[in-house]
């Protein structure tokens, strides 16, 4: 409890990650470019740094929560020579490549890097919903599992610094997706007068539900077994998204949203598969490889 | 229960009808283009008919289930004139317009319509989480409420036919894109070889969870009021949509489904509102009108 940790990054998520860590109890050393975002952790009690050199004075852990990969380099790389021996554990959001790019990086300089990816907004993080996702550093992990389980679940993925990443991002795409359909149906929806909101009280609950299907659409990828009697047909699917096109254009919504979608399915109908089950899209996904 | 209850096409879903519908103790017909799909339900109990004009002999309520909007015309035009006076039910997914030219047709021939659209799987058909929407005719609804309810929660629209389609196919949406995003995720992972299903345990319940952000992102859009301080401002979204691509196709996953998402958010940055929320994409999927 003596040793500080210290979070550099200040946006939405770094001060509900500070906040959490304060709430536990920890001692907390903040910095942030802008400083006007460290205010309110400095009056709840957070030591807050006037430059990255001051923040990382101590010896405690390093969270980076920054927008981007540059901006992790930005902000480390003038510190980076005094920061042998110590851990970083960054949750920025980055590819895979660049996650394994920083571990190579902070290796070379002494330094243990462990990476995450935050499976959750700023209002859940402490909350039992949030799930965070680690990969590196395997010792940064266990030593620092206190810290890590004050933000949300903690899992640890393996030693390749991108396998968070790589699942972070895997995760966000059916989050946007989702997103992007459901501000689709809404526009659908909205032509007949029909609020939004309205509109979010039916479609959380189905999605929600809806989402109990991806067990079984993934046991299908898994053995490629795309003709079981219960799959929904490409084809069916296709008369399906067809409906939806036409629906979504006839009330004056653009269906870009969809075409991706559709092409995928018209693919594999194309190759001869309409009567396979419609989880046969995946294999449009990987066949750029 | 002296009156037996019509169901018109024995797919997956008309057979779940049919079969929740004998469960609950009532008197049905059963019809199919082929007819082995019809044995099952024989055994149990109901009526097979071996054409329409026979299964549409009795005074019962008239369920239709088929494939398509033109399978509907297929099965009930040459028995058309014979149902004056009857009740259609029609449970087969149309556009908008599609219903609405039923209704009509129906109105014409002093048939009473209720069109139906099933938010549910067949395996969900009579339990707790199947939702069914219905609009066009009130009475029949109103009249019929007890059969309805035998298939799961029954909500009327409205007296414009089009309305429970409209409503089914926004709801769809938000589905098949989510579908899409899990399978293009479980793409990603699976470079790592993790298989689809341990990525479908850990996307599934975070989906789910996410479902929770559809009621704020409504309120946005009905407020038109993009720049509320918690809001995910497009910026972030395209950098993290940009390294959602990039880690994609660094990995050999093709990035098709994100094109339009990320599309839809870059339109709205260059029409200046970079700093504005996520939300506002739905502006520019409304702007084709
Ligand atoms: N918000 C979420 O829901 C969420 C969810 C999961 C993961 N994440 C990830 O968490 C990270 C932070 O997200 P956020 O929501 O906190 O973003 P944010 O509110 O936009 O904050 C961005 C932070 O990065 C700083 N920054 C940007 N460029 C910098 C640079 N070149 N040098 C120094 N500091 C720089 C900003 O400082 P200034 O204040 O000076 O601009 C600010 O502290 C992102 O990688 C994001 O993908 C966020
Ligand atoms: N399955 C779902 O998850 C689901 C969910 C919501 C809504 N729905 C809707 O429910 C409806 C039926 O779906 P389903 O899953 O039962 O589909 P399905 O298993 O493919 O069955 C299609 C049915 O339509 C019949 N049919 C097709 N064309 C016909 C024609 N020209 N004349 C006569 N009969 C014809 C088929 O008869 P044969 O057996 O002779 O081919 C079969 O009974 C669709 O509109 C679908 O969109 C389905």
């Amino acid at each position: 409890m003596t040793t500080s940790t210290t979070f550099l990054g200040l946006g939405a998520m770094g001060s509900a990650l500070a906040a959490a860590t304060l709430d536990a109890g920890d001692r907390v050393t903040v910095w942030n470019r802008s400083p006007e975002r460290a205010r309110d952790l400095g009056a709840r009690g957070a030591r807050v740094a006037g430059t990255v050199a001051e923040a990382v004075a101590d010896d405690g852990v390093i969270v980076a929560c920054l927008f981007d990969h540059r901006s992790v380099h930005d902000v480390l790389d003038p510190v980076i020579t005094r920061l042998s021996g110590r851990t970083v554990v960054n949750l920025t959001t980055s590819t895979p490549d660049e996650a394994r790019e920083l571990a190579t990086w902070a290796d070379k300089h002494g330094v243990t890097y462990l990476d995450g990816a935050i499976m959750a907004v700023p209002e859940m993080i402490g909350g039992p919903a949030s799930a965070l996702f680690y990969s590196g550093s395997e010792s940064a992990f266990t030593d620092h599992r206190d810290l890590l389980d004050r933000w949300g679940t903690s899992t640890w993925f393996g030693p390749d610094a991108g396998l968070a990443s790589l699942y972070d991002l895997a995760m966000l795409t059916g989050m946007y997706t989702m997103f992007a359909g459901f501000l689709h149906g809404a526009a659908m929806v909205g032509t007949a007068g029909v609020p939004a909101a309205e509109f979010a009280a039916r479609q959380a609950p189905f999605l929600a539900a809806m989402t109990e299907q991806l067990a079984e659409l993934a046991a299908t990828v898994d053995a490629r077994e795309y003709t079981g009697p219960d799959q929904q047909s490409l084809r069916f699917t296709d008369t399906a998204l067809s409906a939806l096109r036409r629906a979504s254009t006839d009330q004056g919504v653009a269906d870009d949203l969809l075409v991706p979608v559709h092409d995928l399915v018209r693919r594999q109908i194309a190759a001869g598969f309409g009567a396979h089950g419609t989880a046969r899209m995946f294999e449009g996904l990987r066949s750029s490889r």
